[in-house]
């Protein structure tokens, strides 16, 4: 039995009974029922997904997944291709936005060349990058599948590998990525597995102006006719308009769910992956926490396809894992309130009256 | 001259030349065109209210502004008055949502007791609460007057004091608050300032039933019909149907503002609180950040009427400072966004395609 399978097997519901437990202490906190939302809501589900009372999360990775795309050829992003290896360096120097915020959440940076076009060699000798590379960027999608249905299962069993090495010291994961032109595969995913038309998914990136969005919107529904992905199979869609990096993403919300660990997904490239992690095996998605809501147009039909309600939204565009690092200091408060708040019998509060 | 018109003298708008200054390096950071969205907003913000290219927010303070009301005998709440002396303790004693919450963000909670009916001076001689009480409660509006008009100087003027006496030693200030029945003062000031009918306005604060709430809107109705408050003069809306609680927060945000230091509001009671501030000073907003959207149903006309976007939307309802607590951290990422995210020539990074 291959990586894949093997981990699609271990991923098992959240917990009912510590579920329940969660919610009883929470509803005697001192506090009106349930008066912090979300935040209550998530740290039921925490409790579900890590069988602890004290659901821990304080060591925290954010993981990026770097790739390149052929596409890249086609006009669909405002920058050149080196930027995904100009880029890989920043993060590896600190210098990026991903660092700032995950320095901000504690969180170690760790980024995984999952199939970019350039040169990474020194920065993985270095231990900066960790190799996992299936290929030197994918095919141009506009003109043919972005890669074989043996390199998409490489590429999800890039990301469980990368789970499973990071599990032993790693509480609380974001996924992030890097990839010039990567809204565009993620667009194409997104219609694919939606059903809905390219115009309404396909958003302008990094800020492309009209006309470039248009022809961007011209390259994801060319590359779906050509290539005719099945939204029934997961993986060849994957295949035929994906990303090495959305596959490494895909496989590290697998390898999380796995491990019963929560992960945070970022923006729309990270949901893409995630749709592609639930369409394997869906209980994956109970591992699942969306950060934020992209100004990207399609992230709105992809969350919802994953049944999810982001925790923020503030404009975020960036990527990176970006608003995932931002999130984790919500899912840190949502513990603390669990596990730090005392309930009315604890403190002495008078109940609400009957 | 008073403390309250010396204070609302110092309030001078935001630097434009820090503002520029943070612009132009947001502008050039690794990153497409403000891909942070409100984060950026925020870092812009912050050093035109700070006046510094690296704007100050390690050091923090939640100050909760305890009060009670005289309209708690009118089943306004769900809860009996003494709870907002225990809910006090349970704050001293570290228990409450807002200690859990305060402790995550790195924020020193410091409880002022700016008119509660029951006995603190344990606390007070602990050094746990400080004493700013106005009068053991307010008298209950649904009959006349809260308070005289000097007792709404003095409660906005306590608030003013500890805004002063914290100012050496703080970055950043989140407004809370505590006392029971205070959504119904709330509601009538946010109803009386947006001229917004209080059937809209009224909410079930910490969860009233139905009846209840009809209840609650025909006290805050008759509230307004008998004390008449002159809605172009928020000194006599807040002594008319206000708190002594609610003019303490007034006081701390216009201290804060006089100070340049940034103030977070946390939700409907304290943004009520915001708009006496506003009316008194409009340049004091210049200062404020909304923090979160509360779930009670007049906050978002009253942060209209403030001209504030909240940073957070999770459903909470809480009060005590908790949703201002919760977006310090998005405070201080936007901050490290600010300063540790390198610039594309600092990077070597390709700008994009022209």
């Amino acid at each position: 039995m291959n990586l894949l399978s093997q981990t699609i097997r271990q991923i098992a519901p959240q917990d009912p009974d510590f579920r329940a437990a969660a919610r009883a202490r929470l509803e005697q906190l001192t506090m009106p029922h349930w008066a912090l939302g979300r935040l209550m809501d998530m740290a039921e589900d925490l409790a579900g997904m890590t069988r602890s009372a004290r659901p821990p999360v304080a060591r925290k990775a954010v993981v990026i997944m770097a790739g390149d795309h052929g596409v890249a050829a086609s006009g669909v992003s405002q920058y050149p291709q080196e930027v995904t290896v100009q880029m890989v360096h920043n993060f590896a120097n600190g210098g990026a936005g991903c660092n700032a915020l995950a320095r901000l959440a504690g969180a170690q940076v760790v980024v995984v060349d999952a199939g970019v076009a350039g040169d990474l060699s020194s920065l993985v000798a270095e231990g900066k990058v960790v190799s996992k590379r299936v290929a030197p960027g994918t095919a141009n999608i506009l003109t043919g599948p972005a890669m074989t249905r043996e390199q998409a299962i490489l590429s999800i069993e890039a990301g469980i590998e990368v789970a499973i090495s990071l599990g032993e010291s790693t509480d609380l994961f974001a996924t992030g990525e890097m990839g010039i032109a990567n809204t565009t595969p993620s667009s194409a995913i997104v219609a694919a597995l939606t059903g809905r038309p390219a115009e309404e998914i396909t958003g302008r990136g990094t800020g492309l102006d009209d006309e470039a969005l248009q022809n961007k919107i011209a390259v994801v529904k060319e590359s779906l006719r050509v290539n005719r992905p099945d939204p029934d199979d997961v993986l060849d869609v994957l295949a035929k308009v994906g990303g090495f990096e959305i596959g490494a993403i895909a496989g590290l919300i697998l390898g999380a769910a796995a491990l019963k660990k929560p992960v945070l997904i970022d923006g729309f490239i990270t949901t893409a992956g995630a749709l592609i992690a639930q369409g394997l095996a869906p209980g994956a998605a109970q591992y699942i926490i969306a950060s934020h809501r992209s100004v990207e147009p399609g992230h709105d039909a992809a969350l919802e396809r994953l049944g999810k309600e982001p925790l923020l939204s503030l404009g975020l565009r960036l990527g990176e894992g970006t608003g995932a690092a931002l999130a984790m200091n919500l899912v840190e408060a949502s513990v603390r309130v669990l596990t730090e708040v005392a309930t009315f019998e604890e403190a002495s509060v008078s109940h609400a009256k009957p």
